[in-house]
């Protein structure tokens, strides 16, 4: 049996990502107030830190005073060499763990694996019976990606670096190694040039990290063995640098952040002085960010903004160039020799993968796994982004199942399929403050960071949940708000503390999907509208609803003879039915909440249906054709979004519904 | 009418205090994203820095992006001149607000009183079915006492800076105007003293706060119009001082703060030394506390200690002293030179009183009004606590009631009440970390506060509770963690992030009350145990419990015949009857719960009495007399503490019981 065969026979381990090799030793180490650490071998200033933190929350999570004692520490951590002092992509993140019920060693080529090591130690942490303690276990692990990120978007909506931090935490905590941070788009450009002042003094509508603030998160994230890659997008998604220098836009302005109205544009590749620009720019922020990697974005570019520009299209047709495409590629070749000149390589997003560029760059998918291995063919380096995308709503269970060697990256040789570096989540921000931010990237990046870590062989999605839980469970502790922050905005929209029966419908949504939330025909959105609704506090996954899904599918595999699940069902159907009566009346009294008013009549009238199915199973009894077609009906219009929302149990009540009336 | 008169009469206004006079206007005044503050009269930084802590807090609670447009500023606020640079007592606190559908008006004659009346604004913001608003109000305010204070220990159990100040927010919030902080005593000493570093450094276990902390907060408290005063407890409750300074105490040492059952002492009075030690020590303190009153504690002086000391005894002797009491005097009376040479007010509690000590000194009262009324009468000022101590787990309403004028000091000619200068609530730190702090202090602490600003006719507790209910919410938006702490604490205890049943659990629960979670027989108090037991997260006061005994007396007052009200109780018992069987399994797996097993069967056993008399009563029968007895005796088991824990709807099932045997 391999390691991590026993990995997967190991589900009551609440480990996320699972290690690479888990092998399960007898008994288990107690977690007293004598808890004590030592550390042994390579030791620096910052692995002291990371000891410190760690006994911090571990002080956190069990409410334990530790007041170590003399003697023998109960965990030694030894790392044999130091880590880089700009750390590296595929630096060495493995350790290995070995507990026994008396005492715990960490060993790791250096105190980068002692970090990952540590958070392991922290997730075994359980309260048994006899007390808080973590299993006696042997475990040898190292990743699987060398590149495991997340894009946080502070663009659209600005995030402030308390709120990162703890995002950084996070990250952290699920061995996670790259911050993708997308620092400027059309609505905001959010770092300080001490070059070019007027990106954010009139781009950021005075929302933006100083360059001391950038240096603090960069140093907070190296502590925690996380990379800093900065996105200044260009040449789309640029808006944001023409309030201040107007001169690098394809068409005239004025231009303005908070006017999502007003003019648009994108950066003019025909200027010599745009390249000027882009030189002083890429020598300062090169500077401030000392990662190896600087992504220049290169998606999504509107060439409409050149077409309508004459002098554009003279220029491309003085050089030859047939497609918008082309410019693009000039721009994106002059670009990746200013990188060069300033030693960064350069990313971006499909859009930018093009023969004339040097294989150096790296390629990141928005687009799917046939970018990366056509890019890869090439002998281009890829990231796999697509299939990640938190603001989506999916369910953590669909970002899970996508595997960045799957699909067309599959038939890729050894060779190529050493190219894919691994895979970043993206959390773009449209619809999130710093207030529900947490929720919309936790915990379902857990599953991303674990694809992107563990064996491509740990894939049972009913493992993940269960281990997704208790990883969701140590991620508040460590500060995040992804689950604490609702019940807070439920209580906003409700003008009161007694928020059980909003709760309770607020359990079974889901925000719609992909990009349902809005249109063009709505018009652009409104970024400095209120993010106040019932959408906005929602968790983008239902647990209440999967688990209901779950317990009517037992129900209906056992031919409708499980009584037990059917009086656990029976609980939730008239839970659900009664709630109604005592929520409309809250609904009514909120401007932020009457738009729920149907919704939570749709669950009440779900709810009954199901129960009226149930006593139609219970008695036998086929039920008449005409309430059949009626509940039909009923359901498939609770299906559809109210104020942005699915009902994610009337699915499974159909199926009750269709259960009682076979005939 | 009297402007108090309509106060009473206008519970939808969620005032607390409520003003002196609020009179109702018609319509309301749409919080938007237009909102604006213009400051006009006398004008400093700290107003400024008030305004803009406004603003936040009002896009906070709101989630509005307030992005004021050119115009009419919505609320222009106005100070007639400028306040004290060291708030004094008594200083002027009165407001007007006129709130109308086109704008609002605060004025005040100093910053002090718009401090004031922008709380009062923030609390009137509500979400109604066209939006956020505030009420058309006019109020005209002040408080009935000049001293409304808060003691926070914070020597038993450190608090940090950051829950200190987040206190601090929610005691302006309410408009208390003192944070008496208990700084010192038997368990830490937490103040940096230039003079003296082994204070901290031998009687800390480094738990303490930097003199540069410690002015921060009293320039956040100052901000805010409130007053620091500091309490170093002598000669009673100093074991921390003797750590480092063993000739202070009475006794031979050697002295720790870590060991409860080390040895004791208190000050020793009679060497020279002593006072010497104390001049430079209040030298040093009253200038990092600029207030002009010192609290030198003076409480429960043991005097065994003094007893057992052969020198002493021959002192008392040599300077004809009868008691102990004579001795603490003859401290007390030098103390206060010492006091007044560095220009400090004496405050101590009820034991200092002495006819030698001038009349500047202030009695603070933890025994009764009648402490404060024999101190009156020898034309001593006075503040009350007795009836305002926390830590006793009482109900908001039994607080409530306490009134520092009634009772003994009810019968003081009218120049002898203005004596008594108002009251403190204290937070003694016996049972409380960072982590439940804020629950033992609010909501009920803001009880207190009402009943030191507004007139004494405000005393409907009713009234009181809703209003409590609502403050208690916008508490949540200044970052206390008094409700929000709950769930993070009953996580840790289950393990696991789904805590519903352990909920309904907490929500019946009471801890006992008074001293009764500890007695002298368990031996001395482990300061160094976690406080992670359900009696640590659970509220002092079960709201759930009071409404549901509310709709048994409903109940039993419509002779049985209100249907609708017994429908809500038998959901409810219904609901608790269930509770124990989904509960159980989880209290089993966790060695913080089991000792709650009992209390969730009691819970069930005595649900479904209820439901069996509530039985009894639809069929018009009387219940069995044996049956009765049965329940009786179980119900009187169930009604016993368990883990430190009330079950608190025990009483009205009983009642439920009784109503259904009655012949």
């Amino acid at each position: 049996m391999t390691l991590s065969a026993v990995a997967q026979s190991q589900p009551q381990v609440n480990l996320m990502p699972m290690p690479a090799g888990v092998q399960a030793g007898q008994g288990q180490l107690a977690i007293t107030a004598d808890f004590s650490v030592s550390v042994t071998g390579s030791r620096d200033a910052a692995l002291d830190r990371e000891v410190q933190r760690f006994q911090t929350q571990l002080a956190r999570q069990t409410g334990i005073f530790i007041r170590p004692k003399a003697g023998n520490a109960t965990l030694t951590v030894h790392a044999d060499h130091a880590r880089e002092a700009i750390q590296k992509l595929g630096e060495d993140e493995s350790y290995e763990l070995t507990i026994s019920s008396s005492g715990a060693q960490l060993n790791a080529p250096t105190p980068l694996g002692v970090i990952r090591g540590l958070q392991t130690f922290l997730q075994l942490v359980q309260i048994t019976p006899s007390g808080f303690s973590v299993p006696a276990v042997t475990i040898k692990d190292q990743p699987r990606f060398a590149w495991r990120g997340t894009l946080i978007d502070v663009s659209r909506h600005f995030i402030p670096v308390d709120v990162l931090k703890r995002n950084l935490d996070g990250m952290a905590a699920v061995k996670m190694n790259v911050l993708h941070w997308h620092l400027s788009d059309d609505q905001g450009f959010r770092v300080e040039s001490k070059t070019f002042p007027k990106l954010t003094g009139m781009g950021s509508e005075g929302k933006f990290y100083t360059q001391a603030e950038i240096r603090d998160v960069i140093s907070y994230a190296h502590d925690r063995g996380i990379r800093v890659v900065p996105e200044f997008d260009t040449p789309g998604h640029s808006r944001s640098w023409f309030p201040g220098y107007p001169e690098l836009a394809s068409n005239p302005g004025p231009f303005t952040v908070d006017n999502e109205n007003g003019p648009e544009s994108v950066t003019d590749p025909t200027r010599e002085e745009t390249y000027k620009f882009m030189d002083k720019f890429v020598e300062g922020m090169g500077k401030l960010f000392p990662d190896a990697y600087f992504h220049i974005g290169g998606d999504e570019v509107n060439g409409k903004y050149w077409d309508s520009n004459p002098k554009i299209q003279a220029f491309k047709q003085a050089h030859g160039m047939k497609t918008n495409g082309d410019l693009q590629a000039y721009y994106n070749e002059r670009l990746q020799k200013i990188l060069a000149k300033h030693h960064k390589i350069m990313v971006g997003w499909d859009e930018i993968l093009h023969p004339d560029l040097p294989k150096t760059i790296v390629i990141q998918s928005w687009r799917g796994q046939k970018s990366l291995a056509i890019a890869a063919q090439q002998g281009y380096q890829g990231l796999l982004s697509y299939g990640y995308y938190l603001d989506l709503m999916w369910p953590a269970a669909r970002h899970y199942a996508v595997d960045p060697m799957s699909d067309a990256a599959a038939s890729l040789t050894p060779e190529q399929q050493k190219l894919i570096l691994g895979g970043e989540s993206c959390q773009w921000a449209e619809w999130v403050t710093p207030e529900n931010v947490d929720s919309h990237i936790w915990p379902r990046n857990a599953v991303v960071a674990e694809r992107l870590w563990s064996p491509a062989s740990v894939k049972d999605s009913a493992s993940m949940y269960e281990r997704l839980n208790a990883v969701s469970l140590d991620l508040e502790w460590l500060g995040l708000t992804h689950r604490s922050a609702r019940a807070q905005m439920l209580q906003r929209m409700a003008g009161t503390e007694d928020i059980s029966s909003l709760r309770v419908l607020a359990d079974v949504v889901e925000p719609v999907k992909d990009y349902n939330r809005w249109d063009d025909a709505k018009g652009p959105i409104d970024f400095h509208s209120p993010l106040t609704h019932l959408i906005d506090a929602v968790y983008p996954e239902s647990d209440t609803a999967r688990e209901f899904s779950a317990l009517v599918q037992t129900y209906l595999q056992s031919g409708m003879k499980d009584q037990a699940t059917e009086k656990q069902i029976r609980g939730w159907l008239t839970h659900w039915r009664d709630n109604d009566s005592r929520l409309g009346p809250l609904l009514s009294k909120s401007s932020l909440l009457q738009e729920d008013v149907p919704l939570s009549q749709n669950l009440s009238l779900v709810a009954a249906a199901g129960l009226q199915a149930l006593d139609y199973l219970d008695h036998g009894q086929t039920a008449p054709d005409s309430w059949k077609a009626a509940q039909d009906s009923m359901i498939e219009d609770a299906k559809k979004p109210k104020a942005g929302l699915l009902l994610m149990v009337a699915e499974p009540v159909q199926q009750l519904v269709d259960a009682s009336s076979h005939h």
